[in-house]
C-alpha cells in the first residue's frame, strides 16, 4: 500500500497546551521521506467518522509554530465516546483514506478510542500504526509521571491561589475556591504551591480522594479562622461523602425548586455558593466569598508552564518516532528520570485505556486538608519557569499616642 | 510644627498595582529632606482610628520594589466607608501623631473620606496636606482617563475571554462569563479586546450601562448561535431592568428556597447559572457553560499591564510632589496626552469625591451588545505589552472518499 498517510485529531477537553502535541506530529512526521500527507481531523472522532479531514501538509511550519503556542484544540475537539460500533466507523474511514498511522490526543477515554481501532485493524489485518498521545488537566492517567496539561492548568490554580490569598490578606474573611477534577484531587492540590510564608492559604484543601465530612469541615474552618483571623479554602469539585454522594446535591437537598428553576448542581457555581452559606450559617462569619474556578483554569490564555509546552511538544514528536520505527502500538508517557529530567515510553494502550489514577496516599497529609512535602517536590518543577513570587512589608510598628495601652 | 511626618494607607478592593502607588509614595517621600518618617496604616481607616501604624521608612528600597510588584494591598484595607463622625475620629489621630501629609489610596469612597478629613483640617487650622490617590478595577472615577488597577483587570478580563472563545471553538456550544462592575461597564467591555478573528468571541457583551430586557438576550443569543455555530457572551453583574432590579433577583424570584436555602443574588455563581438555564430551558441549547470570574479579575498574580504598573507608580510619586510643592489638597488623576502618553494632575476633591463615572456613549455600539472602535482605540494602550495572540490552522479541506456528496 505504503500511502504514506497520517491521521491526527484532538479529544476531549482542550488545555493550554494541546496544540504543542499536534505541531510536534505535523512537523516531525514531515522529516520522514516516507511521508506524504499529514491530515487533521476536525472535532475529534466526530470529525473522523464524518471525513472532516484538513490538510495539515498545506500548513507552513511558521503558523505551525504559533498555533503550538495557542491554547485550546486548533483542529477542535469532541465529547463523544466512542463505543464498539463507533469504532469501526472509524476504522471503515481510516481504511478508506489509506491512513497508515492514526494519533489521536487525548485523555482516559481517547486511549481507549485508540485501543478499539488498533484491535479492529489487527483483526481486519490492516497494517495501522495506532499511538495514543496523552493530555489531560486532571493528571489522571495510569502510567504517567503526569500528563501534558496538567502542568500549566496547575500553574493557574497555583497562581489563582497566591493572588486569592493576597487579597484575603488584605480583607480577611473566608474565600472557597472550587477547582476541578471529578475524581483526581491533583489540580485542587496545586493550590499548595501558592504558599509561601507559614501563614499563608490555602489554610484548608479538600480532595476527592478523601471522603468530606460536613461537620469536620465547619470545625477546620472555625479553627483556621480563629488562629489566622481568616480562611483559604481550595475544594475539588468532584468532593462527595462517604456513599460517593455529591456534596453539592446534599447540601442543596433541602432547597425547593419549582420545574423552572431546577439548576444542575454540577459545572455551576452551586458547590462554591453552598459551601459559603453553610460557613455564614453554622459559624456565623459575615465574609464569606466563594469562586468556581470554571473553564478559566483550562481555557485562560497566557498562563502557561514552558516545561509543560516543551513536554507536550515531545510527546507528539517521539509518538511519530515511535510509530515510524517501532513495532507496537501504544500510549506516550512521560516518565521522570531526575529532579527535574525526563525520558518517554510507549505503553501497552490496555495499560492506560480508561483506567483513572488519582492522588497517590503519599501525596496526601495525613489530616487529610494538606499536601505532603513529597507532592511539592513532585508538582514544582513541572510549573515552569517565571512563577510569580509575592512580597510582604516587614512589621515595623509605631508606638500608639491616644491609646498608648491597646 | 515641622515633624516632617506622612501617613499613606490603602482603601477598598485591592488590585494588581495598588501597592506600586503606595512604593510610590513611600520612595518618593525620602527624597525630601524634610521628610522624617513615613507611616503606613494597617487595613486603611480602620487602622488609622486605631492607631495601627507600620514604619514604612524602615523598609529597605529592595524590599520595597518587591512589595511595589506584587499584588493586592501590602498594607491590607477596609470596606469601612467613614462617615462625619469617623472622619473626626481620623483627624485626631492624625493631629496626635502630628501627619502633616497624608495619602489614601483608593476609590470614590476613599476620596469622599480625604475630602472630609481635608475639610476636618481646615476647620481646626491644622496645616495637613490630603491627597487622594485613585485606584479602582472599576475604572468609574469621574475626571480620570482612567484609573491604576483597571488596565490590569482590563487585561485579564481580554486574557480570559479570547481563552474562552478558543475553547467554546473546540467544543460549540454557548458560553457565558460574568464579569465586575455594578454601575460602569468598563471592565465587562474588556472582554472585546479578545477578539481577533472576525468570527471570535464574545459575540454578545451586556453592560449595566444598558437595560437588559430578556426577550431581546434570549433573540440575540439565538441569533449569534445560528450564525456562528456557538456564542460567547460578556455579562456584567450589573445588568438590571428598566426600573433598575438586578436580573439575578428577577430570574430566581420563582424559585422557592426554604430558611436555610437563602442563597444570596449577588457575589456568587447565581446570575451565570440562571442566565445559563434560560438559555438551556428557551432555545433548547444543549451545551450552555457559565463562569463567574469572581476574585480572579481583581487578584490573580501574574496577570498585570506594565503600562498600569508604571502609571500606578507614578500617581504615588505625582501625589507626594502635589503634597510637598504644592498648596492644595486634591486628586490626582491621569490625562491622557497621547496615542499613547499621559500627565497627571491634581482635581479638587469636591471633583472627584463620591461621584461614579459610567461608560460613555461613544463607547457602546448602537445595538447596546457591543463596544466601538473608540473604546478598542481608548483601552488597547493600557493593557500594555507582551498580550498573548491567538493563531489558528489554515482551512484545507481534503475530499471526502466514503460520501463525497456530504
Amino acid at each position: 500500500m505504503a500511502s504514506g498517510k497520517i491521521l491526527v485529531a484532538q479529544g476531549g477537553g482542550p488545555t493550554a497546551v494541546i496544540n504543542q502535541s499536534l505541531v510536534g506530529v505535523a512537523l516531525e512526521a514531515r522529516r520522514f521521506g516516507e511521508v506524504t500527507r499529514i491530515y487533521g481531523a476536525r472535532h475529534g472522532v466526530r470529525g473522523i467518522v464524518n471525513e472532516d479531514f484538513v490538510d495539515l501538509t498545506q500548513e507552513t511550519s511558521h503558523n505551525l509554530e504559533l498555533v503550538a503556542n495557542t491554547p485550546s484544540s486548533a483542529l477542535g475537539s469532541t465529547r463523544d465516546k466512542p463505543d464498539m460500533r463507533y469504532c469501526q466507523e472509524i476504522f471503515k474511514v481510516l481504511q478508506a483514506h489509506q491512513i497508515e498511522h492514526f494519533f489521536y490526543i487525548g485523555g482516559n477515554d481517547s486511549s481507549d478510542t485508540v485501543r478499539i481501532v488498533s484491535l479492529e485493524a489487527q483483526k481486519a489485518g490492516y497494517p495501522l500504526r495506532s499511538i495514543h498521545i496523552p493530555k489531560t488537566i486532571d493528571n489522571d492517567l495510569v502510567g504517567n509521571d503526569h500528563t501534558p496539561g496538567f502542568p500549566s492548568a496547575a500553574r493557574f490554580v497555583a497562581q489563582a491561589f497566591a493572588g486569592a490569598n493576597l487579597d484575603n490578606a488584605a480583607l480577611p474573611g473566608v474565600y472557597v475556591g472550587v477547582v476541578m477534577g471529578r475524581h483526581a484531587g491533583f489540580l485542587t492540590a496545586a493550590s499548595a504551591l501558592g504558599k509561601k510564608f507559614p501563614d499563608d492559604g490555602p489554610h484548608l484543601i479538600y480532595l476527592p480522594e478523601r471522603t468530606f465530612v460536613l461537620e469536620n469541615f465547619l470545625a477546620d474552618v472555625k479553627a483556621a479562622y480563629e488562629r489566622f483571623g481568616r480562611c483559604v479554602i481550595a475544594v475539588s469539585e468532584g468532593i462527595h461523602d462517604a456513599s460517593g454522594a455529591p456534596i453539592a446535591s446534599l447540601l442543596a437537598k433541602d432547597l425547593e425548586h419549582d420545574a423552572h428553576g431546577n439548576v444542575q448542581l454540577s459545572g455551576n457555581g452551586a458547590l462554591a455558593d453552598l459551601l459559603c452559606e453553610e460557613i455564614k450559617s453554622k459559624l456565623g462569619i459575615k465574609r464569606v466569598r466563594g469562586d468556581t474556578f470554571g473553564y478559566l483554569q483550562r481555557s485562560f490564555i497566557g498562563c502557561v508552564s514552558d516545561v509543560d509546552q516543551r513536554e507536550a511538544r515531545e510527546v507528539g514528536e517521539k509518538a511519530v518516532q515511535f510509530a515510524m520505527w517501532g513495532t507496537q502500538d501504544g500510549s506516550v508517557a512521560i516518565k521522570r528520570t531526575g529532579f527535574y529530567s525526563v525520558d518517554y515510553e510507549l505503553l501497552p494502550l490496555s495499560a492506560v485505556a480508561g483506567k483513572t489514577r488519582v492522588m497517590e496516599d503519599e501525596f496526601i497529609a495525613s489530616n487529610g486538608t494538606d499536601v505532603t512535602d513529597a507532592f511539592r517536590m513532585y508538582l514544582r518543577p513541572l510549573l515552569g519557569s517565571g512563577m510569580p513570587d509575592a512580597f510582604r512589608l516587614r512589621h515595623h510598628p509605631v508606638a500608639k499616642v491616644l491609646n498608648p495601652g491597646r
